[in-house]
Parts: structure tokens; C-alpha cells; sequence
């Protein structure tokens, strides 16, 4: 029987939640057909990690794999989907409704109308251009950013993508502070210090860029 | 009088290269006529690392500052552009142009003609879609990616952003192993095996919302 080891979540290092995410994203675009089952040495191969990796990783949340036998891919994606909270719908909002803002709300909600186990469900999208405010964006209404906090508050909305100008990305952060908006995805090129009980992540292009072009 | 220590490029660690392009970006965003000066402490707070941590990292490539002074702004930044590369023109290309392609060129256009120091210049757009060659998207014709090579290489171009569907974004860097491409910056939910000479990066939305929602 399987036995669920509880660790509190601050104890689990970053990298191995994001290596949690690339599992998940492994074991999704494993043909359940093929084979049943997925040993630590396959999936280390499509994530690029050393197999004794994948099974310290996994036994930190319990004993997914039988030895010799490997992992039951279906029950070890439930499992890692479980850990990740994405077992269920998560709803988001994005907002600035910007060319970035509108490509990844069209983007993300294409992938959960297509993508049977894509989690993630655009909700409402906010802007403070009154040009903007009304347009919809495959299907959803852009809203002026002062209906945000009663919106998100009514639907328990825990997650946010920004998208706005960097010159509006702190003004903003610090509105969702009066929310119940418990992650963000901060897509403003510029480091932003969070109200407290906020988690954010950077998701800067021109960094990668900057990065990438060390190499050239 | 500066002495800069040459180092071979793979010597630098990942994580230093990083915060190199944070500096950057940081130091662009000091308005040079508030102070000529900044100091290690100033910097570090603007990216959230320790004072220590600037300057050593700093250290690696040169003395750029003075005890008890700081580092001349404007010096730094182009000193660590220089390093990134960044003080020169990068033209690039996206390959794919679906949404997300087409918000990444518009976006990026728009940076590259609003802002002094952002050297990324979108070159060419590719897609293998009939229905999208000859579509113009901010000024960039899209053309066929069977003309993707020729005009890479005639224009000695190193860095793509990969914003094709997961299903194509395998074969496609396949293809850019026969050209001059370098770098490539992948927006696909799948991990590629790059051709030997290639640095891939990946920018995937749907890994940082997965990573994010663990904290919800």
C-alpha cells in the first residue's frame, strides 16, 4: 500500500518542484498504450537528469515504484499531478491585456480546451486602458483593472499572469496584495518585491535573451 | 587602468551568466543623471542577491569598481553588455508563427525600436504554413522554413526563438543544425536534443504555471 510521507512545502527545494513540473510533462506525452509501466533510467532520459535523481526526487513524496518493475506511468501522473495541485481546475487571470497578455490568454486557453489534463483555466483578463476594457479575447472580456480584487476575492482566483508595462508591474503587485492571489507569473522586465504571502516568478524574454547571447 | 582577465566561456558558471544579464538590466534601469556612482550594495537590492555576490561575481571578469566608491553606472553596463554581447546588434529569428510567435516578434520589434540599448533585432520570420507565408507581422515578412537555412547563413545569424507546435519543434532543430543558429531559445513543452553545437533554452509557460501552483 502506498504510504504518502507529509512534508511541509517549504521544505521542498525549488528545483525539485520544477523537476516535479518536467516529470508531470514527461509522463503526459507518454503513450499510455506502449507501456504501462516507465522506469527512473526512461524518465531521467526525457528529462535530462541522472536516474538516481528521478527516484530521490520521487521518494521525497512517498514510494511511487516497485523495484525491478519500475513506475506505473499512470498512477506516478496522478501522483506528481496531485503534488503540483494539478488535479484539479486552476483558474488565473492575466493581467494587462497587451499583445503578450492576449497571445498567452489565446495560447492557454486553446491548451485547456485541447489538453485533457492542462489544469490551467483563463478566468478574466484585466486592463486600465479604457480602449482595451470590453474587447474580448477568445471568448473572455477584458475588465478594468479596479473590478480585479472583488472578482478574483468572489472566485478564490489564487494565481496571476502579468503582463503589464514595467512601469505599472509594482503598482500592480501591490494591488493583488488586498487579494486572494497567492501566485504570480511576472512577464514585466523588472525585479518586483511582493506583499507578503505572494510568490513570484520572473518570466523575462529579453533575459533569456541577454543569457543566451553570451554563447554566440 | 582596467585589466580585464580573459576566461574561456565555459568556464563561467550558468548562474553567474544569469545574473550578469540581471546587472544589465538592473544598471539600465538607474537613471544616469541621479548618480554616476552605484554601489555593490545598491545593485545587489535591485536583483535580490548579496553585495558579496555582485562583486565577486563582477570580479571574474575585471576590476570595475573602486573601494569605497562603487562602480561607475554607465561604465558597468557597458562593460557587462560588452560581456552579454549585448553591445552590439543580434539580429534573430522565430520559427513558427503561430500566436505566440507573432506576439514574441511584435513585442520584441517593439523594444528593439523603442529602446537605446535593446540589441535584439528580429531578421526574418519562418512557418511551414502556406496559409502564413507572405503574412507580414510588424513590418516582417513570413517566410518558408525550406528558406530558413539560406538566409540564416547568409546573414550570419546565431539565435532563433522556437515557438512551433511540441510535435514539430524536434525536427525543426534538427534543421538549424545545418546552419550558422547558435542559440535558440525554445517556447515548445518538450524537451529537444539539440545538434552538437547548439545551446538551448527553454521558455515554457505551462512548466512555470505547473511550478507555481504547487504554492497555491
Amino acid at each position: 500500500m502506498l504510504e504518502v510521507i507529509c512534508i511541509k512545502e517549504s521544505r521542498v527545494p525549488e528545483v525539485v518542484i520544477r523537476r516535479l513540473a518536467l516529470y508531470l510533462r514527461a509522463l503526459s506525452q507518454i503513450d499510455a498504450s506502449e507501456s504501462a509501466f516507465v522506469s527512473s533510467q526512461e524518465l531521467a532520459a526525457k528529462v535530462g537528469v541522472t536516474a538516481a535523481q528521478v527516484r530521490k526526487d520521487l521518494a521525497m513524496f512517498g514510494e511511487f515504484g516497485k523495484q525491478g518493475v519500475g513506475y506505473h506511468a499512470g498512477f506516478l501522473r496522478e501522483e506528481i499531478a496531485r503534488i503540483l495541485k494539478a488535479d484539479r481546475t486552476i483558474e488565473f487571470v492575466i493581467i494587462g491585456a497587451g499583445e503578450l497578455g492576449i497571445a498567452l490568454g489565446r495560447y492557454t486557453l486553446r491548451k485547456y480546451e485541447s489538453e485533457q489534463a492542462y489544469p490551467f483555466m483563463l478566468t478574466a483578463m484585466f486592463d486600465i486602458d479604457p480602449a482595451k476594457v470590453g474587447h474580448k479575447v477568445a471568448g473572455i472580456s477584458v475588465r478594468h483593472i479596479s473590478e480585479m480584487a472583488r472578482i478574483v476575492n468572489e472566485r478564490c482566483i489564487g494565481m496571476a499572469l502579468l503582463t503589464v508595462p514595467e512601469s505599472a508591474a509594482q503598482s500592480v503587485i501591490d494591488l493583488l496584495g488586498e487579494t486572494r492571489i497567492k501566485a504570480v507569473l511576472n512577464f514585466a522586465p523588472t525585479r518586483l518585491v511582493a506583499p507578503r504571502g505572494i510568490r513570484v516568478h520572473n518570466a523575462d524574454v529579453s533575459l533569456d535573451l541577454h543569457h543566451l547571447a553570451f554563447f554566440l
